[in-house]
């Protein structure tokens, strides 16, 4: 069943989309302020698609943002250049797209293909390929279960495109398609994983951008009736595939060490609890990786680990991160579809280069 | 009138194209292993045709390696990454080259065509849009007077393509494909600057696979007869439109700093006289720029500068530079379509970051 998506949803999109980034993905608000301006010129309106009720044969053509978070925020989009993606991507393959579809749910990118949608008229399929954010294109749940992401259309700035066909290599494809990025200035726009209806409902984490207007709308009207947003948020994801929520730590940042390297923002953040002597230091690549309170793992990638302002609960990016906020820290179980075997290979913790293995949050941290 | 080459001619041709590699280019003895072990596959004969005898809607496509000549020394191609780059470009276009040409006469790019022309029952195009080598993919007679570089294609190692438009913007080109060598491992194979017969008459230095022909058997047969390559060098040229050749120094290497960066060999080139106090210093961007005797300009960009054994007149890449060769350094004239106001703005002195105004090799040191 279809629905609408329109101007009033956006600010709740947003801030789902920036829970669901673990601290990455780049920052949603920026990505809204170009939606509701899309939508402002436009019919008003996104249709939205469930994943279920897409035709097996209909080409969808997924679009995103890509680049480090950090110069996301530095360097806004004109507006039309994951349009030019896709458009590219169509001639090479000789078939226009039936609807798009974020590659992640987390940060800017749950909202740069429903720009693309209110500037083309496109649906866009309620699904992603990560469940949150991650930073390189090879990690979707699309590649674990084997679509390639090639071929990649990039669009850039000036009207230059890009297309990148590696066959079935997606990591290739990443390392390619980031030397463009990194040669575009830091962030470019892609369409890429163009696939059947039949793939999407295979291989796509389902409902993810509604679930981040259920995450956003929850810890709102839990702010404005003065009730508990953690408890309210862990009621929200009870019923949904991310049923299990942690609170891993609250306290204030003391350090953060941040950097832009070869097209990634790295670095870690470290908190001192408000009371007692506790530690928590979190690592990232554009994304939280891993919690560890005292040296002890908590939280894993790829189960969510988000930072939260300890009053409002609003989420706080990793370019967002200050010395002196006071922050609570919770985790999130991913789906199970994100926990295989295949899937860990993929974007577990030893993907990343982390030695740690991967433990479920509700394992780490007994509720 | 076509005229055919076979595996004989191609130590001349290596040769000669090491000389207007002017120091770079890749060394074409490489390319020219590659050719000889595709002719002795095929039919033993590639077809080389005059520009003035193509019609004017044939379509041609330029093919070439890109990259450091320092890592192309060291990264050998498989030797089918061209024609995947020109097949990808044919299917991205819609249409089948008529032939295939050099972009540059000088270095292994003189040979890289013949490579894909023997693959392919191709027949090359006798001309080039350097009429030399250049680093870089904007500094192409064709770009200066009009034809865009794009699409480009890019092969590489494993299979994989990429394609490449900015419009009309071929520093762009340049900038997005330097970055996928690098990435590809600092050498790649591309198709660009696909244009007509027309084109290719109005805008290409003709004859110039031919002209490299002609100075590596002119440097050999002078060798086996005992007379002065340099005088029968200049014979040669006499009627070519390369027709000043000077003497700009004679003496012995004591110095080579090199540097790969950025996509690039980069240094500076010291000799000393072998009589007397004088110095020559040249720098060289992949090819030689600027040759200076006692901080005096002899020649500068787009002129040759040539480093040639001081025995045998063999021609030295500035990869092949080593202290203490006995070297004689020459400069020849570019023909006049390199030296217009629009070309020296593409690959003059200052294009390259020199502070120094072109002036002609006949000038600086009067014959």
């Amino acid at each position: 069943m279809s629905r609408t998506l329109n101007r009033d949803d956006l600010a709740d999109l947003a801030r789902g989309a920036a829970l669901l980034g673990t601290g990455g993905g780049g920052d949603p608000h920026i990505g809204r302020l170009l939606v509701d301006q899309a939508l402002r010129e436009s019919s008003g309106t996104i249709t939205v698609l469930d994943p279920a009720e897409l035709g097996d044969d209909a080409l969808i053509i997924p679009t995103a943002q890509m680049g480090a978070p950090t110069v996301m925020v530095e360097k806004i989009p004109r507006g039309d250049e994951a349009v030019a993606a896709l458009r590219a991507l169509e001639r090479h393959l000789g078939r226009r797209a039936y609807a798009t579809m974020p590659i992640e749910c987390g940060g800017i990118n749950s909202m740069m293909p429903l720009l693309v949608a209110a500037r083309t008229g496109l649906p866009v399929v309620d699904a992603d390929g990560m469940g949150r954010a991650f930073p390189e294109l090879q990690m979707e749940t699309f590649s674990v279960y084997g679509v390639p992401g090639s071929p990649l259309a990039i669009g850039g700035e000036n009207g230059e495109t890009v297309i990148i066909d590696t066959g079935d290599d997606n990591r290739r494809m990443e390392w390619l398609a980031r030397g463009v990025t990194i040669r575009m200035g830091g962030v470019a726009h892609i369409a890429e994983y163009s696939m059947t209806g039949a793939d999407v409902k295979r291989t796509a984490v389902p409902n993810t951008l509604t679930l981040g207007l259920r995450i956003g709308r929850t810890l709102r009207t839990a702010r404005e009736e003065h009730r508990d947003p953690l408890a309210a948020l862990a009621a929200t994801m009870a019923d949904t595939l991310y049923d299990k929520v942690r609170v891993l730590f609250r306290g204030k940042v003391v350090d953060v060490e941040r950097r832009t390297e070869a097209g990634f923002a790295r670095g870690h953040a470290t908190l001192v609890a408000f009371e007692g002597a506790g530690k928590l230091e979190i690592t990232f690549q554009n994304e939280h990786l891993v919690a560890r309170v005292d040296g002890e793992v908590r939280c894993v990638v790829p189960d969510l680990i988000c930072v939260l302002d300890a009053d409002t609960a609003e989420p706080i990016t990793t370019e967002g991160l200050r010395y002196g906020q006071r922050a609570v820290v919770i985790g999130i179980s991913t789906p199970a579809l994100m926990r295989t075997p295949e899937a860990l290979a993929v974007f577990g913790p030893r993907a990343f280069g982390l030695d740690v293995d991967f433990r479920p949050v509700e394992d780490l941290v007994p509720g």
